[in-house]
């Protein structure tokens, strides 16, 4: 009886002790550039070596802040810059357009030791989306910002401000209008490279999850949102629980896809729920909460990873940027489905 | 054996039908008009009788409306609108004022059968905010639709537009004038009293959770924010899955308070989370989640109602305008904690 009470009372402790502990020697990050359509035969060698190039400048940024013992927050932030700045991705610099030729950028973050949490929908002039994001939850009595009002707030806070045409790129004005002469033209139904078309001119939402050497979970999502969206449409990469969320109780979680989907499916949330009160993993939870997606119509992926350094990247699409570094430095850069 | 395979054969016919079958005689629906520091000792008889009889008003034409066999969404729009429509909540007419003594209305809906979601944030011509949410929804490819855009989309669909005075009131506009007073003399220390005033000033958010006959929840929440807002701030009560959610598989969540702490923690499904991943009933489960609120700092309430017309109605406050009616009829307005 002694012995059986002497176990139990170590696997309490070692139980209590786990929980205050950290281990000091994981850390990881995770990256996603966008999820849609994207397959090995539209690709150009060039453009998946510029995609795979850039996946492995931005992660590698975020990875050596970690290293050398810096937070979770500057890793997805810096991480995050690398993709903003590229004209690559649909966030930042090469953002697609509204319908009104103009620019509209959203961003979140959130902390996973606090739960603090910042986000901006639709600034006009912030270089660097993200850094707004950290700037209102650090500097705002507010968690959410938006339109002219954020990119005012951004201004006075002393942020890289940029005129409009700094993000604009020739080919997402190419894109808007292509998506335009066929609105225009909605009587005949879309074929079936068309309809791949429209739904890809949203992909290259950025997106960060890191977790430093102190066991924080910080995650980011960053986007231009969709071509040719009207009436100040926000999607779900600014809404807290649907494009981003992270909470060292479960997992830092950035998503990427149709925003609408991913707003009802509160995405980010879910996939934290299932792992915290199911004890699914996070690769298992990102399933489900994918096919949820899935099942209403809804496609895209998302980036994942809990305090222990487990990670996820998954999605219901032909294709994800993506990439994952972990501790002891191995680089793990994906596009499509089957690599 | 053979007796042991009937009786699970019938324990396994007995709970599949109970997931298919709707009671047709069950319905419900649950209002709240706020949470703050509502005291018995600071009301008139005549301000408390103003807003029992405004509760009770507004819920009486939604349970006419499910009594009679209509749905859930028609419910909860049409109670929504007699509080929007009175002065005396921070919804619609009555809403508080932004920093630059202007309107911006929030607003979100959701439906719970197909998961189909509406929000705006920002208006200032929508005479009913609740309206413009559900028809984002209903007729736009969006879920969330912002500022100049959101009140051009509602304008575009028809719905009753104002001028921005419509809204103003002698008392909103007083208590602006009152913060800003006091933000231009931040030196000083807050009194209590000072803090109760100013926290209070965003009281009278609105919101409904309602249940029709076949089954099916539906839940909106409509309002005019934080006094002396600034830089377009957004609350949660737009937010898909902090101030709103509504799933059939869980529950339907309304919530009011300090937004930025429901939109950390994401408040409205995490409630929803809790009832279907942990079984916890929709009371324990806001119990739980507004200790969550509170630990961080936050207060307000929610109003919560599940597919069996089990109701909550749980806030951290002292007091939470607030009223319940099941299928029979029975009424149950109450403001103050302890009645």
């Amino acid at each position: 009886m002694k012995h059986i009470l002497k176990v139990f009372a170590v696997i309490f402790l070692v139980s209590c002790s786990s929980k205050v502990e950290v281990d000091k020697t994981t850390f990881g990050i995770v990256i996603h550039g966008g999820a849609g359509t994207i397959l090995k035969e539209n690709m150009s060698e060039e453009m998946e070596k510029a995609y795979r190039d850039k996946l492995t400048e931005a992660i590698a940024v975020g990875h050596a802040i970690l290293k050398a013992g810096g937070t979770s927050q500057d890793a997805v932030e810096q991480t995050i810059h690398v993709m903003e700045n590229s004209p690559l991705f649909n966030s930042g610099k090469g953002a697609v357009l509204t319908a009104d030729e103009s620019i509209a950028l959203d961003a979140s973050f959130m902390d996973g030791k606090t739960l603090d949490a910042g986000a901006i929908a639709g600034v006009k002039h912030v270089k660097n989306p993200i850094s707004a994001a950290i700037k209102v939850m650090n500097s705002s009595p507010h968690v959410m910002l938006s339109g002219a009002g954020a990119d005012r707030f951004a201004a006075e806070e002393g942020l890289d401000t940029v005129p409009e045409s700094y993000f604009i790129t020739e080919r997402r004005f190419n894109a808007l209008k292509r998506v335009k002469a066929r609105e225009a033209n909605k009587q005949t139904a879309l074929t079936t490279s068309e309809m791949q078309y429209y739904r890809n001119q949203r992909i290259g939402t950025v997106g960060c999850v890191a977790l430093d050497l102190n066991g924080n979970l910080a995650a980011g999502t960053s986007t231009g949102g969709m071509t040719n969206k009207k009436w100040d449409r926000i999607g779900d990469a600014p809404i807290i629980g649907a494009g981003t969320y992270a909470n060292n109780a479960s997992c830092g979680v950035s998503a990427t896809g149709w925003g609408e989907f991913f707003i009802r499916s509160v995405v980010a949330h879910d996939i934290a729920a299932l792992v915290e009160y199911k004890n699914l993993s996070v690769v298992e939870a990102s399933k489900q909460v994918m096919q949820k997606v899935k099942d209403l119509g809804g496609d895209g992926g998302v980036v994942v990873l809990d305090s222990k350094g487990n990670v996820a990247m998954e999605f219901n699409t032909s294709g994800m940027y993506r990439a994952h570094m972990n501790s002891a430095g191995a680089i793990d850069v994906k596009i499509y489905k089957n690599e």
